[in-house]
């Protein structure tokens, strides 16, 4: 069994290889061709904290995959970041452990920033003259640089509700090329960006339907679990295009769940991004339209690139 | 995170320590001291195979652990053992992976075994002149050798399907001082036993109830999973004290869940075992008595045993 520190995983990962692999993950997940449990559980209540289990396996895989992801909210008092967790790489033929990557949680900000990624490639509009970000924190700088996958837009507009953590942000990101300019209200932010992304844990709605131009996309990242929300029920419900990344999930507890538990949406007109990505010509935006794509993020994700990176690494060992 | 494989695991391993932990471990279960969801599970078809997560934790630890075991039933034709896994010991305080044991399968197999030794310490008649085996394999070495702490009976008699087996067995437990004589049939091994333990995957009974003197203890370790049984349901539903690791488990799928499924037995004639450990007075066995206890495999086991593990390894570090 491979035991793979953090910096070799950065050091052998190939964007493009990810992004492509997580496009044919989703493709396989929206046509049932994996084997993906319920995600189990455990949650610990002083300090609060909670542990998420995913695994499963893609159909005829040499491999599958197990990832351990934790989130211990009072970590900043003892100097530790929030999240952490790793990845079990495990043969489908002999059960055998082949590697553990001890990716600290980087590989599962990076997969869910590729969905954001693959999202806007597919849905967002042509002309994007600003960006436009709501959260600054480690997620939103892990989708703002994927973004560079879909659009070659470099003025951002961030707010989050600290001004402080906002101009940390535009000061980071700078070096990677982006002119960020830290925003007072979400308002200014929202109806002056023709591509959005919501990173916020937030349990009410920020963006409000009205500050939303046509033309306009929104991914929201935020609502992963039930409760969240950042984006105004009609808004949702008014979309012209309602992209998921698991219907199952986006309906029982992603962003849309409010709406369409609601009755204000149609199931039918919720798409699987995996469906999208399979067929290109599936959805053509008008100039005015408005997209929302809900990633709430499926194990799929974590085996595609928890597979990649162990196969890139093997062909190097 | 430090990685600790199966030879360091072994070189640190108190049976003592293992022993004590495990009986509290039962304990705490038994008083619903724990938090430990459903076993997750995935299963591959070609070539069969299967895999469990088990995982949870002890209130108040500041651990809590994830096993994965897996079961590829053809992998002796590519010369490995049928069963692998590893554990992980996790700080319940900051989610942080403190520890991988690459146990290969082995503490999953000890601590099934110590919790035989547990329940015949328990349980088992004063007199014991002659330990009966049915069954051979991996889990049958383990059992003898945990008994020790039971009983100092070294003679034993042992069945198996296949005669052949039962001859190398007898012959590789002589080193540890027993003196197994392999058995042409079942019944002459139950009926001339005080001490039982079965540990093959039989889907249909082997021990008949008539077989049976009074004054047996039997302990059921082949059937942890639907379908499969060792013994018959009269036997079960005749037995003066009906013992189960797990109440849930061993009524939904253990040994005893065809003749509890059947009607025959009432619930509250069931015991667990954390709850007789933690009162040895609880049951008084007559000379006479039969008694069964009936082990699904629970997963505080495997956290108290990884936990024992890393912090005697921790210890040396």
């Amino acid at each position: 069994m491979d035991v793979i520190a953090l910096n070799e995983i950065q050091a052998a990962f190939s964007p493009e290889s990810a992004l492509q692999s997580i496009k044919e993950g989703f493709i396989a997940y929206s046509k049932q061709k994996v084997d993906v449990p319920p995600v189990g559980y455990l949650g610990f209540k002083e300090p609060p904290g909670d542990c998420h289990i995913k695994y499963g396996y893609i159909n005829d895989s040499p491999y599958f995959v197990i990832k351990v992801a934790t989130g211990f909210f009072k970590n900043h008092l003892v100097n530790l970041p929030t999240s952490n967790g790793l990845m079990l790489v495990m043969s489908s033929q002999t059960g055998q452990p082949l590697a553990l990557l001890q990716d600290e949680g980087w590989l599962t900000d990076t997969r869910t920033a590729i969905a954001g990624a693959l999202a806007a490639i597919q849905l967002a509009p042509q002309n994007i003259k600003q960006i436009g970000l709501i959260g600054c924190g480690i997620q939103a700088r892990h989708q703002l640089r994927w973004l560079s996958y879909a659009t070659p837009c470099k003025k951002v507009s961030v707010w989050s509700p600290s001004l402080h953590n906002s101009e940390n942000f535009a000061e980071e990101m700078a070096e990677f090329g982006f002119q960020v300019i830290p925003s007072k209200n979400p308002e200014q932010t929202v109806s002056e960006s023709q591509l959005i992304v919501t990173t916020t844990p937030s349990k009410q709605p920020i963006i409000k339907a009205d500050w939303v131009q046509p033309g306009t996309h929104i991914t929201a990242v935020g609502a992963d679990a039930e409760g969240k929300q950042e984006l105004e029920d009609s808004l949702v419900a008014a979309a012209d295009i309602l992209a998921v990344d698991s219907k199952d999930q986006c309906c029982d507890h992603g962003e849309i769940a409010h709406a369409f538990q609601a009755g204000l949406i149609d199931i039918d007109k919720i798409v699987e991004l995996g469906v999208i990505l399979d067929n290109s010509d599936l959805l053509k935006r008008s100039s005015t339209a408005v997209s929302i794509c809900d990633l709430t993020g499926v194990a799929v994700q974590d085996i595609v690139i928890a597979t990649t990176v162990y196969e890139s690494i093997k062909g190097n060992l």
